[in-house]
C-alpha cells in the first residue's frame, strides 16, 4: 500500500529496467580528489578544505570538474555569471530541461561534502544514464553554481541569484579583498560585461533538483537515510556597528570609558537571549566580529559584528530583531556607545514543490530507502531556482550534524544512496508532463 | 614658604641665570613634522598616526629624529637593541649620565604626543643648554627607546626591557607578522647577534627622567599643568583561548552549539564585572579578539582574547583574576566550551624616586607652575629604568584624557611647560651628589 501514498502521474510509462545506478566508487574517488584543491598544506582529507570562491583553489577545482564532464562526453560551458552548465539532449523537442547540481566553493576551513556531493552526483547521474543507454524525454542539464557560500562578494547563493535575476551591472564594481567583483567573475571564465545575459526566465527549466548533505543532525538522530526538503528557511542578516571611543587601557577610568568591545559582548549575549526566549526551531548567530584598533592596551573604539537569524516564519525573524534592537538601546546607554544596524540580506523562505517532494519519496521507495520530510535550515541555490520553476531537494545524513567544518562527514554509502535517489527522481520527474 | 616644602640639596650651587628655556616653536614644528611619518594617506595632523615599531614609518621617523640630533651637534648611536642614544659631555669626570627621553613608536591609529613629546623635548633641552652655554657636572644622555608600545613583539617597553636585562638571545627568534624579531631589530639599525651587550648595569645612570603626556584626565580636571608621577601601576596580561566547535549557523540547533564567540562575549562582560565589583582605581580591558573562522554563517569554533588588568596593588590584580577564572568556569559549562588562560605579561609596580619627585616639584615652583602627585596608569620605559637607578616622570595634561587615539591632544603651551620642567629638573638633579 506504500505506493498508494505517493501516486505517480500516469502520463508517461515508468522508467525502464535494468535500473541505472550511479557509480559509487567513482563518486567517492572524485570527492576525495576534489578535496585536494584547497586542502591545508600537509593535510589529509580529514583536514577539510578552504576553497573560497574565486580563489586559485576554486579555479583548480572547477577545472577538474569540467575535465570530468568533458571526459563523460559533455560540453561544459560557463555562463556570464561564472556558473558551469552542461547539457544532455532529450528525446522530445521543445521540452525544458530538468536542471540539477550544486556548488563546489567552500567556507574557510570547511568540509568535503557541502556542495561537492551534489555537484559530482549530478555528473554521476548523467554517466549512469549513458552507461545504461537510458534516454529521457526532457533534456538534462547539470550545473555547478559559482560562489554559493557568500564568503567573497556580499551575499550567499551569489551566482544562482544572478540567474534568478537579482543583479545589476553596477554590482560588478563591488570590491572584496582588493578584487573587483567583475574581475573575480572574469577570473573564473564569466563575462561581467554581459552579466544580465546570465538571467533565465521563469519556466526555463522543467524542475530544479539538488542533492545535499543535511548539515544538521535530524536524519542521523531519526536513522533515516533520505530527507525530503519541505522548504528552505527565511534568513535575515544584519551588520551591527558599535561606536565607542578608543582610549588608553591604563589611564582611562572605568566610568569614563566608551568601550565598543564591551557593548559588542553584551549585544552578542542579547542575540542569544532573543533567539531562545521564544519556543521553536529558530536560530541566531553572531559569527563575525571586527574590533578596531584590536590592540590589548587600547579600549576598542569600534566594533562591527554580524547577526544572522533563521526561521521558516519571517514574522518570527522580525520579532527577534525587534527584541535585539530594544536590548541594543539599553546596552548603548549603559556603555556610552551608539549601536546601529544595517540589514545586509533578506532571503525569503522557499517552499519545495509538492510534485517534486512526492517524486523523491517514490524514488526512495523504489530503492527501498526510508524518507522523512524536514525543513532546510541552510540556504541553498535551490531557493533561487524556486523563483523560476518547481524545486526539490534531497538530503543525506551528516554525522553528528557537523558542517562548515573540516569534521563534516557523510558515510560513503549514504552518499551513494543520495546519488541514486537523485537519479531516480530525475527519471520520475521526466514522466511528469 | 613654598621653597621650604621642597628643600634643595646644598651640595652644589643653584643653576645659573639667565635661565635657559626650550624653544617652544621648534618643539611644536618638530612634533608636527614627526606626525607625517605614519600619517593616514590624505590625512592631517588631526588624523593621528600609525607608526608601529619596525615599520617603514618608524624607520623614517627615527631617521628624522637622528637628523635633528646631528644638526644639534650630537652624535647619535644605536645600541644593539635598536635604541637611539646621544650624549653631551659633563664637566666632572667619572660621573654617570643623567638619562632622559621617551619613544616615537605608536599604537595603530594612535596620537601625535604619546612618546613624541618626551623624545623631542629631550633634544630641546640639550639645544637650550647649548644655546645658553650652560654646562652640567654630569654627562647628559638622551634616548629614543625602540618599540615601547609592545605592538609588534610580545611585550611593551620591549627595548628598554632589554637594557634592563630582560632578554635572552633566543628571543630574537620570535616571529610577528612574518618577521623574525632579530631581522626587525636589524632593520632599525640594531644588532641581534650582540643583543646582550645592550644591557646596562645598575648605577649606569645618575637618574632617569621622562616627560610624557598623562593620557588620563586627572591633571585637566584638577587644572594643574604639571604632574609628578609617584609610581607606575602593576600590569597583568592574559590570553584567554575559548575552544568551542565550528558548525553551520543555519542547521545547528541552539542546544547543540559550542559557540566560542558567545563564551567570549560572556567572558568580556565578566572581566568588566570583576573590575568594578571592588572599590578603587583599578582598570581592566579586553582590547583584542580574534575569532575563527569569523564568517557570518559559521558558529565560531575558536576565540582568543586579551585581558589586561592594572592597579598599584599587585594583590588586587590577583583577586580580580581569581574572580574572572571562577566566572570562566561557569561560562564554559553553560556554553559547552573550554576556556584556558595564559599569563602573557606581568609588570611589577615601579615607584618613582623621592629625590627626583622633589626635584620636579622644585622645577615647577621655579617656573611658577603648580604640580600634583599622581600614579601612572600607563606603563612607561621609566619603569624599566627604575631597575637601574633613581627614576622620575613629568606628566602634562591630556585634553579629555584621550590617548592611543588620533584625538590625543595636549595644548602647545603645556608641551612647552613640560619641556621647561624637564630642563629644570635635569639641572636640579645635576646638583644632587
Amino acid at each position: 500500500m506504500g505506493a498508494a501514498a505517493f501516486p505517480a502521474p500516469a502520463a508517461h510509462p515508468a522508467p525502464p529496467a535494468p535500473d541505472p545506478r550511479v557509480d559509487a566508487r567513482a563518486l567517492r574517488e572524485r570527492i576525495e580528489k576534489l578535496s585536494t584543491f584547497g586542502r591545508p598544506a600537509g593535510g589529509t582529507f580529514a583536514d577539510g578544505v578552504s576553497r573560497i570562491a574565486y580563489s586559485d583553489a576554486d579555479i583548480e577545482g572547477r577545472r577538474y570538474v569540467m575535465g570530468l564532464m568533458t571526459a563523460a562526453g559533455l560540453k561544459p560551458g560557463i555562463d556570464p555569471a561564472g556558473n558551469i552548465f552542461a547539457r544532455r539532449p532529450g528525446t522530445e523537442s521543445g521540452l525544458p530541461p530538468i536542471l540539477f547540481g550544486s556548488h563546489i566553493d567552500s567556507v574557510p576551513n570547511g568540509g568535503n561534502f557541502d556542495g561537492d556531493l551534489g555537484s559530482l552526483s549530478a555528473l554521476g547521474v548523467i554517466e549512469a544514464l549513458h552507461a545504461a543507454d537510458v534516454r529521457t524525454r526532457h533534456p538534462l542539464e547539470i550545473v555547478v553554481w559559482a560562489h554559493e557560500e557568500g564568503f567573497a562578494f556580499g551575499r550567499g547563493l551569489a551566482c544562482s541569484r544572478i540567474v534568478a535575476g537579482e543583479i545589476a551591472p553596477a554590482d560588478m564594481d563591488e570590491v572584496w579583498n582588493g578584487m573587483r567583483r567583475g574581475e573575480a567573475i572574469r577570473r573564473i571564465g564569466g563575462n561581467p560585461d554581459r552579466i544580465l545575459e546570465a538571467r533565465r526566465p521563469k519556466g526555463a527549466h522543467h524542475c530544479y533538483l539538488e542533492l545535499h548533505i543535511e548539515q544538521g543532525g535530524t536524519l542521523e538522530r531519526a536513522a533515516v537515510p533520505v530527507g525530503v526538503v519541505e522548504g528552505i528557511v527565511a534568513i535575515d542578516k544584519y551588520d551591527a556597528v558599535v561606536t565607542g571611543f578608543a582610549n588608553h587601557a591604563g589611564t582611562t577610568p572605568i566610568a569614563e570609558r566608551h568601550d565598543a568591545m564591551l557593548a559588542a559582548a553584551h549585544l552578542t549575549v542579547a542575540v542569544r537571549d532573543a533567539v531562545t526566549r521564544l519556543p521553536g526551531r529558530q536560530v541566531g548567530t553572531v559569527g563575525h566580529i571586527e574590533v578596531t584598533p584590536n590592540s590589548p592596551n587600547v579600549i576598542p573604539g569600534l566594533a562591527r559584528l554580524s547577526i544572522e537569524l533563521r526561521d521558516l516564519s519571517p514574522r518570527k525573524l522580525v520579532a527577534m530583531m525587534d527584541e535585539i534592537r530594544a536590548r541594543a538601546r539599553e546596552i548603548a546607554a549603559n556603555t556610552q556607545t551608539t549601536i546601529e544596524f544595517t540589514q545586509t540580506m533578506k532571503a525569503a523562505a522557499a517552499g519545495a514543490d509538492g510534485d517534486v517532494q512526492r517524486a523523491i519519496e517514490r524514488a526512495g521507495q523504489t530503492l527501498g530507502l526510508g524518507t522523512t520530510r524536514l525543513p532546510s535550515g541552510a540556504g541553498h541555490d535551490a531557493q533561487m531556482m524556486a523563483q523560476l520553476g518547481p524545486m526539490g531537494m534531497i538530503f543525506v545524513p551528516s554525522i553528528g550534524g557537523v558542517s562548515h567544518s573540516p569534521k563534516e562527514l557523510t558515510r560513503w554509502e549514504d552518499c551513494a544512496r543520495g546519488a541514486d535517489v537523485l537519479l531516480r527522481t530525475v527519471l520520475e520527474m521526466d514522466r511528469v508532463a
